[in-house]
């Protein structure tokens, strides 16, 4: 199909295609004529997969680039793959701090992954974030709020092992690292919607009502 | 405290905290004299809930401001707070699709709510959030990846379940329409993190290996 016809089935503009492509996300069209351009079905597919990581998984162009540069690599692994997609999705760390505070925060965090039996390297970007969550709860005085960190940390223990689960009926290797980086970038995203959905429907609920007087 | 002392104790430069006087998010010092400006203990903790709700939660300036004026605004309720918050950390949704594949999702997302016994108006922002996923799930053909959504939803009622009874042993209504907005923002933080962690554990996993051959 002409680039008019992609940007119609995809409804992606014309001029974003021509970016893609520059930006090395979209592979070129086959050139069939001096002005003529072929795409093919693939292209509609990769398209997707381009507005999946942008639009529902809020990705940067620059960090969905280096996450699709991860999947097209030969003799990427799951478990590289899903390094590449985990840092794509994470914020940069603040500066890490270096007083009491924080230094408590590293070990608390420390507490609740020995706690929970995880293999996992104090480098992994999800750990910082923590930290900072913890430091944010103490500096605020909301202590209290750590108490729900072995809850959090329980659901995502089953969540990951329901998504490798998932990828693991998946027959090609290429299909799996394509589902842990969906897994890891849509999966945030479904979870925090459903978040959203559950604490409306808690909030509504009798209980949650402050009491009169 | 004079302002370089506020900017010394919280790490914020003074000219960022100049910054959020301006736009209404920290409340102005107290002039004592013609070039003296006094900064109460209050400055700093709410400098530090700015903090938080930036850096750690992502918010952006404008709702993070938000999101403080209704902290402020008397008679506000959790419920109502919960609200806003919810609104300020969930991305913009694109446009919504009307064809099929956006109708099927919709009610796929209907469907899934009720299965969970959940009361919840459809503009909730995490609605159109999961039905995005949705459709990005179908549309990559990766329908089998619905089948983690059941999971996900368990967790958040959980959670949401959890954070409310954290939000009840806190004695005023203040602090609990701050704990509401802490449990939104800092708890997707604090969710995304641990799911790094488990994830990268998971991976690990001999059962995780692709078989050699």
């Amino acid at each position: 199909m002409r680039i008019g016809e992609l940007a119609r089935r995809t409804g992606v503009p014309v001029p974003t295609i021509k970016y893609y492509t520059r930006e090395g996300m979209l592979p070129a069209g086959e050139r069939t004529g001096p002005n003529q351009v072929h795409y093919a079905e693939s292209h509609i597919r990769r398209l997707k997969l381009i507005r999946a990581l942008t639009e529902v998984g809020g990705l940067s162009i620059a960090a969905a680039g280096e996450v699709l540069a991860g999947i097209d690599a030969p003799g990427s692994t799951v478990h590289g793959m899903l390094g590449t997609a985990q840092s794509a999705v994470s914020r940069v760390a603040a500066e890490r701090g270096t007083d009491e505070t924080w230094e408590r925060a590293d070990r608390e965090v420390g507490e609740l992954v020995r706690r929970h039996g995880w293999t996992v390297r104090p480098e992994n970007p999800g750990w910082q974030t923590l930290v900072q969550v913890v430091v944010a709860y103490h500096e605020l005085g909301r202590s209290e709020l750590l108490g729900l960190l072995d809850g959090y940390a329980d659901a995502a223990g089953t969540l990951a092992a329901a998504e490798l689960a998932a990828f693991d009926g998946v027959p090609s290797i290429d299909a799996k690292i394509e589902g842990a980086v969906l897994g890891t970038v849509l999966g945030d995203a479904a979870m925090a919607g459903l978040r959203r959905i559950a604490q409306e429907d808690v909030s509504r609920r009798p209980e949650a009502q402050p009491h009169p007087g």
